[in-house]
């Protein structure tokens, strides 16, 4: 799930540290930690055998390739886990994993993943907008010819096209930032119903929840996976609200447009006269990869009976590689718009000399009044639409956490 | 994109007569008549010719396939259209189409019919929920063997199994309604500036969007497509929310578990000892279509410039075949839920004998300790559970349309 | 799956007039005639009754939304379709559908329906290629620059161009031919047995299949579907060499490059400016929407036991849509290929000054040597590389179908 | 791309080992001392520096982290290994990667790395196939009941069961072996027109390709992807003729069947009742993520101009996680295969008394004539269709690789 080869290329290498197998058992070591806490404030367990089950956690040293060689009977690494903090605990060791069953674990852990990760997706996805809205002021009144089709059409400007950018990353940062923050903690046990905790099922839950500062599901949701499918879309959305921009950068870069560059452009030594808008082209190879994975998640909802036989183990590297992907070509876009050199005297040599937008059939521009495009008439209410998104946008922020389930 | 031959099958007809040619045209013709009047709202054009258009349109009887043919050369049915209701409009002709562009009017059509669409597949996947709800709230206290990777764990009840189908579907349904509401129209003319409406542009586009009760979008969207991607994913997620409850029926009608049936299961004349449970087959068919065209639409956010060289036109039967497969979904599966035969005695014969829930290491029961199942050792918190669940549910309800943007 | 509307435009019409409701009852109705005269053939039947249930077939006039509402209740139409075939048999109607099970009929009837409708998709195929070719032809010194990463980068000719476009729908169609010439009858009976043949169910399966001239399976394959696997995979990459060619037109046809454009591009009239080159653009609309329909069909290869509850009827619909949409790319394209405008002036134009070749470092070109593009050392190969291709594809032929199975 | 701690558990570690950072280096280093002797082999380069490349490429010790830190400049690890690799050379630098562009290298590498995951693939695939058709033939005249919708039918054999399964696995390892064999060497230099061999180019290609090797295209293929859609086809089409025999292992272990338990099932120590059927269990979750990721390569297929923007980078890891969930899917079903567990008692018990297969309509079963099936009635023609797969099946083998291009 992660390569020190090509995760830097891709913009991933900031999002795989957080996903990678070292925080797979770091994440699910918290989840036993907190569970054997949330057990024993309900007298579940000793609260002296949770204490020494969190410093037994704290030592544990776990190699993960022998973890995983031995997840393989079982089926995931929780089992193997276990049996590893319990010999670790000594004297506490039957108090570990209190009324749970292993999916508790490994899905509260890889809501406890994807919040790290999402957190590093969202600042990308941040500062890409701000580099956006941020050429959308500079550019508010910089005149380019608009191309529909991949043909011109009548001028816009270089700052309503960045707004839109800007616009697009905004809604998906929210979105996704909006589905992260309700994503719970799972406690179900065996069979959803909590019966190896009764009768302190509820409670434990939420506890279990509240310490992990996670959101508290209303219902175990072991085999009701709409979340999941959620945050496929959201990624995806967010992975395509990058594409746009890159998409952009890379036909408005090209050597015939020529009307942007980016600041840092690829293999500039070797060949001087190209100048590869190489963050943008990995920022779209990144997003590419997206759709494919979100449908593995969306089609993965099918979870057959109260644990699915294959749809729910097909989640775990899926969804981290979603995670990735979206991540890398956030990081990438950021990169690429980040100080996004803009040629003006370019886009104005693009733009076909002045002409008086028709009334309405069909973008038929019409007649040619005057050498220079100066007027309202010319860009129409775009430099009055990047002001209302500007104001807009102020104070723009991420919901809090959503802990009613 | 509609067959009288299968879409009844698939319970997509009822969705699909919202979609088809037909209601093509006729939401094409809507938004130009509120064009027209939105514009002469304004002073844009006279508000008699909105009224001639307007009446031209009443009148005006399209040949569906005479447009299709047409729509070849210019690439989009909008430009036949305009022409066809220029035509009949007489001297309020040039007053036909103003200020616009054919993608402000055909992104607002879809818009308009992806509402009348998801009316029905809202209402489907209410109509599913409440079945399970009401199968919950029956079978309360119905205990069943849980089944985890298809191998009897320990107990649990029906009802709160039906009552996990009703919580994915409410909540699939909740994000699908909050999506559709915020769909808003598409107004800003070639190059999305609204010059050609300058210097009331943002006016039309609101009124446009006030009369035909769509929200209003702060920057037109028409290469910000971040709407359609969360679109996309909501009714995959909805679709994703059907499979799990008929893939379960499909399984729990298995002749060898026999724990329901459907009320009207198919072949019966025929065959008599099967009783296939068709509806929820179905209803998995329908279901397992919607992540590829997710995808499709989610990969199709990467318009280039100011209007799309493609990804723009794969939207459009896409949109069309995933509202109609997740409608059917949600069709069929409230078919196979409303009214499905649940037997309990079916259902205890399967329980193995009593066995009390071990304290906490993975499912694993321990003892046998008598030969019926009675007490909450057995079934846990499984009806406290239903019963917070059909709490909550009092009252939900989808949310009204975000008119803000 | 049709749409008089849409599918013109997007070229789909010749396809979807081969797989729309009333080809599929021919379809269904060719092969319950064919399976009564193999039955007939091997003393199964009375041959005088499949004389009559041909005779019954070929006056039978089926109403498709009757059908499909009786479908329902069974799962597909082949159940009604019996029952309305023996009413119209008579004294022959117990001889309708002999040893068959509903999926035999289906299965075969969609084979059938894949080969008319594949047909027209290697046609297109072929003319898009020859196209090409003629292309290639014609310009195999018209010199270039290439383009990487959307940078100029060092000359070719538009002939290796437009040859590479031809190769790769050159070898798409001689896999799909491939596929297509494959794909055999299906009779296995209710369990793959062929047990209500006993003992002539082996010579039956082989009758039906020669009747219907098309390849015969060792095994019943009602629930390997490997084929629909390899039959997805060879429209998507069919698609695909459609799309690159597509891409290229509409880049190449960009206002800024003006190489190439269409022979009827789109939107003259209306913006005498403007050429879209709508061909290309709804060519790779349509391949869009491939990769997603094929991943369905891929996915559902986890037919359950001997009959799916879920996965083979999400085929129908899917292939349907996937021939269509692979139908229509190949149509488009091949429109758009046919009497492309070449603009070998703004080829010249926007060739830099000539550079020499460097020796090996990336692409790196050196020295400006001259003004004019005219040596072996500019284009390379390109000119012998374009008659290699010319020269192999004389007598290309997709292949005979393959009867061995 | 790799994990320990995942990989063991969906069987992917045997092929990730061939796929990883450190064998993609070997892979891109082995293609560029290839072609420096097939550039000395054609006089481009002097002999003794085809010599000091190779030793100076056997002594290099790359830091695959310091490698792609290096890569993300110029957007591909080929630029800094070149570099390395000069530097490394000494006096022979100035010979390193003659005439070629860092497409070349990253392409024949990928082709060399899937050649070797690909071994895997089809070994797992071979010993998947051979251990579902040893069950066939031990399985030949055991009688259990088939299922179609879940619901019981008519009796079949478990032989044909599972030589329908082994039908599928042969038929998706002769597909896969034969796109394999076809994957050719990429050599075309900066736009495909092999200039900077000149006049050597095509000689130092087929060069290339034989010392490789691999099959020789008859045209660079830089933008021309037909072949890596085929290939994404083959590698589903297989995963998905694993998930076949998984899905039915795991139905087919479900506790109320019984029919069938792995031989190593899962968590076994610690729930005595339970014995999960680990190993189909995770070859379905493997198998379930490649329809996603062979549509990411399928929609790769549109590259621009003379080099993809995206499209070809998006390739690079989507491949890798292609070939290690398909490797995956096979791997553990040659597990789960390898040795179950066959009931024939519980397939005897399940099957209902004797049904006298009915004459013909639909599957319909009539009388009960008595308590055994013991007579070619019951199971019709189940075991000759076994036998002629199996006769069929001796002297198998994948095909000679194609050099013809």
């Amino acid at each position: 799930m992660s390569s020190a080869l090509l995760d830097p290329l891709f913009g991933a290498d900031r999002v795989t540290a957080r996903l990678d197998d070292a925080a797979w058992v770091a994440a699910l070591v918290a989840v036993e930690v907190a569970l054997a806490h949330a057990a024993a404030e309900h007298g579940v367990i000793p609260a002296v055998d949770a204490e020494r089950i969190e410093a037994a956690a704290a030592a544990l040293d776990v190699d993960t390739a022998e973890l995983g060689r031995q997840a393989v009977e079982g089926g995931n690494p929780v089992i193997p886990l276990v049996r590893m903090l319990r010999a670790a605990a000594g004297a506490a060791g039957s108090s570990v994993h209190p009324g749970a069953t292993s999916q508790d674990v490994m899905d509260t852990a890889a809501v406890l993943l994807t919040g790290w990760a999402g957190e590093v997706v969202l600042d990308d996805l941040l500062g890409a907008a701000d580099a956006a809205a941020a050429l959308a002021a500079a550019h508010r009144d910089t005149p380019m010819i608009a191309r529909t089709l991949g043909q011109q059409a009548v001028p816009t400007t270089f700052g309503l096209v960045a707004a839109g950018w800007a616009a697009g990353l905004d809604r998906a940062r929210l979105g996704l930032a909006t589905v992260l923050a309700g994503l719970p903690a799972q406690c179900g046990g065996a069979a959803g119903t909590l019966a190896a905790l009764h009768p302190h099922g509820p409670a434990v839950a939420a506890s279990l929840a509240r310490r992990l500062a996670l959101a508290e599901a209303a219902l175990p949701w072991h085999t009701e996976r709409s979340r999941i499918g959620e945050l496929a879309g959201a990624l995806a959305v967010a992975a395509g609200a990058c594409a746009k921009p890159a998409t952009d950068v890379v036909l408005l870069a090209g050597t015939e447009l020529g009307e942007v560059s980016e600041a840092a452009p690829g293999d500039s030594s070797s060949m001087p006269h190209k100048r590869n808008p190489i963050a943008a082209v990995t920022a779209r190879a990144a997003a590419r990869r997206t759709p494919g994975l979100a449908a593995t998640l969306l089609a993965a909802a099918d979870h057959e009976h109260q644990r699915a036989a294959g749809a729910w183990h097909a989640e775990w590297q899926t969804l981290s590689d979603l995670l990735a992907a979206t991540g890398g070509a956030a990081s990438r876009l950021r990169t690429s718009l980040t100080g996004l050199e803009v040629h003006p005297e370019r886009m104005a040599a693009n733009l076909p000399r002045r002409r008086k937008p028709a009334a309405g059939l069909f973008e038929s521009p019409s007649d040619d009044t005057g050498p220079v495009l100066d007027g309202p008439e010319g860009t129409g209410h775009a430099g009055e639409l990047v002001d209302r998104f500007l104001a807009d946008r102020t104070g723009f922020a991420p919901p809090e956490p959503d802990v009613s389930g």
